[in-house]
């Protein structure tokens, strides 16, 4: 069928979370790179735990958390200073260098974010980027109470876009997002922009992209 | 509420997996931490993926595609023969050293166990460790295709000893599934053997256990 909406997820696939890295090492020299790690890993973990136990908090909440308890695993001081400055940079992320280009290519599509951000969180880094026009939806989970990969998230947007699920093109660098979009019944794209190893869920993405900038060709345009 | 019953975790709490990851560092000599280490990240991480895609699949072959990534990411082999000699060695675990003193201290009081393993994995360990007699009951999340923490999980161990969950105390060292267990509503008690760092999960304890053999006490046996 062909793909009358595209469907975007933000974190790491459109917006580049390595200036966070680096704030990380200028505020833990020596201990940012792993520190990072271990924040990005928990804030995932956390989200799928909470969504399992049925005790939904907003992304910006878990994120603090994950960022705490990555601290005190390392044995670093993690005072509301450190967190605010953070917690801050997330809402001013660049754009990958391609994606404002590859956007621009698909005007006249309905395009939409679907993140597990919450709407305090994704509504700033959209605006401080001038991608305000550009999205017909800014949709959050936190219409649901629940994360990603439930399918009760990726419902939301042939809701919001009044287009049928198998017509919706799905964008994800997260493995494990494309593959829930998947068995949702999206067709799926997925940006592998490092080379990463594709997880063993079962299921596979329709076409597997170098970057945003192959995504035009992809749905004719 | 004084408690009835006992609830045990299996893999890390009774069961000691320290055995797999020297079987790893024999068959990937210098790689065996590493790969353990990605192996049971994944492992967990799968579950939790899959159960909130609603696509269960039983604990073996979530152990063995988890295996197979963790191989695949390190650019190692991952053979039939080396897969079968790691699975199983899941089968033949030893409990912890305090694991059968401790549980002898509690008899007279229900016992069961309540595991993410299938049964075809669940039974030959308790079997090959002459615990058929121990438990009550050894209980699979596989009953209900979903998988810890989800509160239909915990709900069986209830429902099979016939005892109310406020008089349940549950043992874990996974502190995700204490943490779980607790939102259910059991009275739990986290296993920390290594000095593990509590993730920030909003819920603790009941109470931090250094080892099984300090349960009796607790429990007043």
């Amino acid at each position: 069928m062909p793909i009358r909406a595209l469907v975007f997820d933000a974190y790491g696939t459109l917006f580049d979370v390595h200036s966070v890295i680096d704030l990380c090492e200028q505020l833990y020299p020596g201990k940012g790179e792993k520190l990072s790690l271990v924040w990005r890993a928990k804030q995932l973990e956390y989200t799928w735990l909470r969504s399992l136990m049925a005790e939904y908090e907003d992304f910006q909440r878990i994120t603090e958390m994950a960022l705490r308890y990555a601290c005190k695993s390392l044995g670093q001081p993690c005072d509301t200073e450190v967190r605010d400055t953070l917690m801050n940079a997330y809402l001013r992320l660049a754009p990958y260098p391609e994606a404002k280009g590859a956007l621009g290519r698909l005007s006249g599509m309905p395009l939409a974010i679907l993140s597990n951000g919450s709407p305090g969180m994704l509504n700033p880094v959209v605006k401080n980027n001038g991608l305000e026009d550009t999205f017909a939806h800014v949709i959050s989970v936190d219409e649901v109470k629940i994360y990603k990969p439930s399918p009760r998230v990726y419902e939301l947007a042939p809701k919001k876009l009044g287009v049928p699920k198998e017509a919706i093109g799905f964008v994800s660098s997260n493995y494990w997002d494309a593959v829930g979009a998947k068995a949702f019944g999206f067709q799926v794209f997925w940006i592998n922009r490092t080379g990463a190893v594709p997880d063993e869920l079962g299921r596979s993405p329709e076409a597997i992209l170098n970057s945003l900038a192959e995504l035009a060709a992809l749905v004719g345009r």
